[in-house]
């Protein structure tokens, strides 16, 4: 196995690459041809490495890639799932080279996408070859690759529910999550939910001139700003009734454990180059990403942004809004309470309109189950250390979706960092983290193998 | 005359459709040939008019058009002011007719710059020829249209300190504002100034993901909705510190002669579509757009602002925020209390810039004045009543300019309407105003000349 990765290192990259260059930005009509290409990609690489039954499936939205090797019905299952669509790369002038172009610099992949997710689903792929091209597959495998995580996973559920059969299965695993550091191995325990809305507020039935009407008509970017900074409280608490309504709340004892993963505070304002952090009142920084809610604005537009200035009264303002979940907020209960607060702050003076995106539960492992144990033994077996479990701020709406469909738990053994800048300019991907996680993949199916034969 | 304006009706429309096709947007640096090809435009009419000296003066920025016809230096100088520059057209796709083709509907001409300014000051280089063509001038006429009303008038304060001889003159007339309703002839007494500033929040130093730092450090966004937010309290009285210790507070008198003015709130709100108007606690909506100043948002962006959703965390926040002033604030002292308010009211988890962009002071014209007074009369002989009295919300920064460098007052004689949409899509002036307006500028020199001689 060693050897195979080892000869076949450049191959690897030159593939990923290729993969690479396809702009599969689903958010984006205008990239739909783009991102059916990254899902042929895909099956044919997943052809090639010796997986049956590779296809698109079909979908209201973008297609499922989906592929299977079936070795042993006696043996367990596992169903590998990632997402081949990317985040928008824009604002393009801030990537110092093309987001579609990628490139390496200091042992890193600068491309949009190197992390998230397709850097991370092609060492999957790439594992799977390996263990075929060599030692044989101690687990059957199935792998599911979608390409609508970036916007919702909106027809997911369907294509799931759909399938149930097909994809039957023991365990799903997943990579698009971070450790703590190349040095530190760390394994998600938990993510975050999500609840994300576009809002719209509306004054007059038109764009008005600031001098004649301003100051008697309602302004609806002042009003959506006062609208918004009222939702939090000088302590950033969220102040939408009822919106801590299920949050659990962590014992001292855990929160305690949680504080043991190493830190470093200076370090955390240095990169980001901030005087300050800022959050929920009684948090630590960490908490504050893991096991607390927030409220954050995506986007903000309203009035005149062009050149120069214009002295206008708008008629309408916008925001996205997104709220991150934990246990056991759901996204459907929270994206109804913010509805409903949302029209009833609003002033007599405007008009409002909520409008959901998406959503997603928030999910967490049991760290004592086998499958938990088999990440954990992979990665130490990788590092030469025991990986130390974290919760992570992210969210992977489809994790709780897998768990109420087809009654699996979903191991998040991802192997990015937090300098990979997802969702922003200049990510990129550790060629590090690329080998790492095609040396790592292996080792799960492996320990899971022999702990699921020795149940 | 009147035979001479009736007869040539059709050819004075035709000359403005001319101009209005001309896309003079002084703000945007791609229209910059054009605001030159309707400067050139308005010299050769002038020209064409029978003025002399009609000329291109050339600024740091956009040219001045000058023209002059002295027919006697016993009798008073009138000095004409007006702008050919316009306001940015976007959103086009809210126009129902493109705005560089001007098109009539009911009785009105839809074009950007319709009313503000070239239709205004259409009306005075037809008025001018009207004169010279048949009765001849009572006064002296000079004329000079800048091309950066729209941008601040930043370079015609050098102009006009530089000309001051060319420019000696008894009075300024000025067709930049509005009537109450065309069977409610009014006048101008007073100006709102104004203070326009550009405002940038700086979070982390680059885009994030909001899932992965989400709770832990400062969103600009939700940081700027803050701050702007509490700029303003629940009175919807401004809250920067000494904002309103120059403000000159009318007497009770005052504001009762204020009242008269005939105003339907219902229809107000009928207009716009509005359920409430909205402004300060403890004024009607006439004062709140006239004698009282205002803080408004006219732009605001950032984050992700296209299609679909985006997680992200974003790096930075803008925001055009104007101030609406009125005597005796000035704008200098008003946008240096914005800053100096802005910087101390940020939280340490962010970096914030302050720029203005331009400012203008707030003005009042004297009613007991002979140049008020043949103003009146003016609209009283062309209407049949006497036109009432009223203080404009917008700005004219450049009048209080005059003040200073040339000592003489501006007579603000305009025969727009509210329901033009300057500054927003689908502007319009109407064909009645239009026609009023030529009618009405002979009458004022005719009275201006009769009341000078005896004075």
């Amino acid at each position: 196995m060693k050897q195979y990765l080892e000869s076949n290192k450049q191959r690897f990259l030159d593939e990923l690459f290729d993969l690479l260059r396809i702009p599969s930005v689903s958010a984006d009509s205008a990239f739909k041809n783009d991102v059916r290409r990254a899902a042929e990609f895909l099956r044919d690489k997943l052809t090639a490495a010796g997986l049956d039954k590779a296809a698109l499936h079909e979908t209201a939205g973008h297609p499922v890639v989906y592929a299977e090797k079936m070795v042993d019905p006696a043996k367990p299952t596992v169903l590998i799932y990632g997402h081949y669509d990317v985040q928008p790369a824009d604002p393009y002038e801030l990537w110092h080279t093309p987001p579609f172009e990628p490139t390496i610099r200091n042992e890193r992949i600068y491309a949009r996408g190197a992390c998230d997710d397709k850097g991370q689903v092609y060492m999957h792929v790439k594992a799977v070859e390996a263990m075929l091209a060599t030692d044989g597959l101690p687990c059957n495998v199935k792998v599911m690759i979608e390409g609508e995580e970036e916007v919702g996973s909106d027809h997911l559920g369907e294509f799931v529910a759909a399938n149930r059969e097909m994809l039957k299965a023991d365990v799903i695993l997943i990579s698009d999550t971070s450790i703590i550091a190349n040095d530190v191995p760390s394994l998600e325990m938990g993510l975050r939910g999500l609840s994300y809305v576009e809002v719209e507020v509306t004054g007059a039935n038109r764009d008005l001139h600031s001098g004649v009407y301003g100051g008697a008509v309602a302004n609806p970017i002042n009003v959506l700003c006062e609208m918004i900074a009222s939702m939090k409280d000088a302590d950033g608490h969220i102040t939408i009734p009822g919106f801590y309504d299920n949050v659990l709340e962590l014992s001292a004892e855990e929160r305690a454990e949680m504080a043991k993963a190493p830190f470093d505070l200076d370090e955390y304002k240095r990169d980001l180059d901030i005087a300050e952090v800022a959050g929920e009142a009684g948090y630590t920084t960490n908490e504050r990403t893991s096991i607390r809610p927030t409220l954050d604005v995506n986007g903000i537009w309203g009035g005149y942004i062009g050149e120069g200035a214009k002295t206008v009264l708008p008629s309408k303002a916008f925001a996205k809004i997104s709220m991150r979940l934990v246990p056991n907020q759901t996204d459907a209960e929270i994206t109804e309470l913010f509805s409903n607060h949302f029209n009833a702050i609003a002033p007599p003076s405007v008009k409002v309109a909520v409008r959901p995106h998406h959503g997603g539960l928030p999910y967490v492992t049991p760290t004592d189950s086998i499958e938990f144990e088999a990440a954990s033994l992979a990665m130490e077996e990788s590092w030469g250390k025991k990986p130390i479990p974290t919760r992570g701020g992210g969210s992977i709406p489809i994790v709780a979706l897998f768990e109420r469909e087809l009654g699996l738990k979903s191991i998040l053994m991802g192997f990015g960092l937090d300098i990979d800048a997802l969702h922003s300019p200049n990510e990129s991907y550790g060629l590090f983290n690329f080998y790492k996680g095609i040396e790592t993949i292996p080792l799960f199916f492996k320990h899971y193998a022999a702990l699921k034969a020795n149940q």
